[in-house]
């Protein structure tokens, strides 16, 4: 809709240069989202919102399939709610935004607007539960939240986002844990299978952990800067917000207990990982399984009127032929846009595959195939157009996620001690450690190099280790991973 | 979830003795929604939430096929945004909820959460908007709104609820109104194609008229007691926004010109509007197009266990071949609730078809067809289930039209004096009379009977016709329906 008449590669600062110039730019130019005048809050343009209702449509086939059922609770939380679990209060006190008026009155309570909601919908559980009948319990909200935000930046850490939160009630602690952890391969799955990108998954330590929950699981991307960017997060809330609610339940021998508790999310921050990550100098590039459109089109003509009517009517009957093959497609047979131009405008907004159509092509009855992902260009004859598509977007999938997992593999090292572990973090690396558990290391090593815990990687949680903390020396069991945090 | 074990068809309200009381007890009863503790604001539950997801993919296809996309705007609203169109302000002042604090301070300017989005979508536009190439802008966005109610009824009037809001800008005034009124027909055709509702659509009053608009259009449906309920509108805004928020557009003569906008709604509201028509003194009736599930298998087993084995094969087989189908469909082989139990729950859920397969239904290779709309039961060949399932709810979805259409001509009279104007309004009834166009005529009217003007119907709009006044007999051109709203 804006005007980029004056539009060239050139604008495009190179993501190897400025990450973070590069990000806005592309934010700004692929028409994903633009700043407003609400302080920290973005508004997500239909290029961006697409691709949420990409991860919407995927994930609400999962959850549902699991038994999970979609509800709407209130965006208002009466104050008193909030207060009731200390923890939870104490985490999101500094980012509450508060309604205070309404109907043109003062109200006699504030409402804080959802910046999760916990408390809100555990109220109305201790309503819903009696019985061990009533359990497990499984719901999801689609929803907006708010979380008042120093220093804002689109899709990463806006003020106002949209998300999904799943809640759970169960009969045990370890259906519980399981939940979570069912949940959290839920967004593994989606994030490899869709977004291609291969993060880190595991537990997150008592310092990182969500707000009231006993144990939470991390999502963690790695992004090409050597940042690492919390992607979803699965809680195992034990009973702490059942005690506080007064969930309770009979089991089946009418006795009454505390059901145990899960809470999971995922947000529009993943569109930002997914931007960070597979974006290059020319701009976003969209894995193809969630790119809408998936193939664009050109038609390349000349001043031969004739001959462009023959590209059209090849262009358009190539358009519906992959339509029919259930690809997403669109046909750009703009005249007066130079060819340079039209390039450029599919390469920033990161459409996988450009088929472009000219006179040779028509003439020889075939079209060039130019890969978004690594440029390579080929030409394929006619009948075998369906089947390249195919083959080409699945290729340019498995090749995102592949260098997705190469980013993190050559960003990722094993230290053992703290002098490397400084000069790594330096280097901007995610560092593999040994540390005891003992909160005051991490915090000393949060404040001497800005590197805190991600991960307990999941399939080192059972692994028996040992050697000494890279902080203080002592021993220690576990190796986690450190990285800076956006 | 909750206990129902005391249920009995008892515990329903006749429908025909207390719409209120009975309504609130299927919203309850059939898991639509639930009361909260926020003022006003309902939890939506599985089942209600369920229905608007139906409402969301059907309109979101519709809104696509014409080129509009969805956008996401931020929930709050800056108030001098708010302020700066004067009659949208003064409309939406008495119902604002406000933000005054956030991140621990006191905002220096407070925020609105949105009642609507038009002065923070517009102040964007100005931005976007430079050509008539950049013409026509086409969004929506499916949101939650706030609007503080003093008296609040779940679905019809809540403090909090979801809807979609379509926002357009266009080079000319006939172009707007041509998009308010192609977005009325989008919501009649969901209406009476999905939800099975006849609704009365037309130009509403300039008292009834949306703040800040030009003309408002409305989509009105007739309460079976005599109410009306404002389902949806649609609204061309003229170039009054335009003008206040500098959206300028620069004509192909180069020439600086003013876009005209429309605006265009529909919410949760329609989800009331349903259960109110459709609903009976067994409950909840949904429209085979819109209800998940469409059918439901009921085993009805005995003591014989072999018995019982082939009845629950039989149910499973049936099962199958219907979802192979593309039919929702659940299948209920619980074992211990009683027969009657779990056919009233059925019913108060309102799934439109229910099947029953027992050891007669078995030995004789048939089942039981029972139709949700009239209790019409038969017993079908099992080789003709399919066919005949596609059949019924086809029958039930017209039938339930009808049905709507029904009390829609039975619930309009026509009326040319005052004194039976005041009878039929006492009758409850939707009143078609010539009115001058007067506001204080309209006033009176409403002092005097509560009624208000509902629309000019679209098929009166030029029509031409003559008449005196219903209300002080000065000659009038059109004949408007009048009805009391919710």
């Amino acid at each position: 809709m804006t005007q980029k008449n004056d539009f060239s590669k050139n604008r495009l600062t190179k993501k190897s240069d400025n990450l973070s110039k590069w990000y806005h730019e592309v934010v700004n130019l692929a028409d994903l989202a633009t700043t407003s005048e609400v302080k920290g809050s973005m508004i997500i343009k239909a290029n961006g919102y697409a691709l949420w209702e990409k991860v919407q449509q995927i994930l609400d086939v999962k959850f549902k399939e699991d038994g999970v059922k979609n509800y709407y609770f209130p965006l208002l939380i009466p104050y008193h709610l909030l207060k009731k679990e200390k923890e939870h209060l104490e985490g999101f006190s500094p980012e509450l935004a508060v309604v205070t008026y309404a109907g043109g009155e003062k109200l006699k309570e504030p409402y804080v607007l959802r910046p999760t909601s916990e408390t809100i919908m555990y109220r109305t559980f201790s309503d819903w539960i009696q019985s061990y009948r009533d359990l497990p319990l499984k719901i999801n909200q689609w929803c907006n939240v708010i979380r008042w935000e120093k220093r804002t930046y689109p899709f990463l850490r806006t003020t106002e986002f949209l998300w999904q939160e799943g809640h759970t009630v169960h009969q045990t602690e370890k259906e519980a844990v399981d939940m979570a952890l069912k949940a959290l391969k839920w967004y593994q799955w989606f994030y490899e299978e869709y977004f291609a990108l291969s993060p880190y998954l595991g537990l997150k330590s008592e310092q990182e952990k969500f707000a009231g929950a006993k144990t939470t699981y991390g999502i963690e991307l790695v992004i090409p800067n050597g940042k690492s960017l919390q992607a979803a997060t699965t809680h195992n809330l034990g009973d702490n917000f059942s005690k506080v609610f007064e969930i309770t339940f009979l089991n089946n021998q009418r006795k009454k207990c505390y059901p145990f508790q899960t809470s999971w999310g995922l947000s529009t921050r993943s569109i930002g990982g997914l931007i960070l990550i597979h974006g290059d100098d020319a701009g976003l590039i969209l894995p193809p399984q969630v790119a809408d459109p998936q193939v664009v089109i050109l038609t390349v003509k000349g001043k031969n009127k004739s001959q462009n009517n023959k590209i059209q009517a090849q262009a358009e009957k190539i358009y519906s032929s992959l339509k029919e093959n259930q690809f997403r497609v669109i046909l750009d047979d703009d005249s007066k846009l130079s060819l340079g131009y039209r390039i450029n405008e599919w390469e920033i907004k990161g459409v996988p595959l450009r088929i472009e159509i000219g006179e040779k092509e028509v003439q020889e009855n075939k079209v060039k195939f130019a890969r978004r992902d690594n440029f390579e260009k080929s030409f394929i004859p006619e009948h075998k157009i369906i089947e390249t598509t195919r083959e080409t977007l699945a290729a340019i999938q498995k090749n995102l996620l592949s260098q997705s997992k190469k980013i993190k593999k050559d960003l990722t090292v094993n230290v053992d001690n703290y002098e490397d572990f400084k000069k790594q973090a330096q280097a901007k690396k995610f560092i593999r450690a040994f540390w005891c558990g003992n909160k005051n290391c991490e915090e000393k090593i949060k404040e001497e190099t800005k590197l805190t815990t991600r991960v307990l990687e999941m399939d080192r949680l059972n692994k028996k280790e040992s050697g000494p903390c890279v902080y203080c020396g002592k021993k220690a069991q576990q190796k986690w991973l450190f990285a800076q945090s956006y």
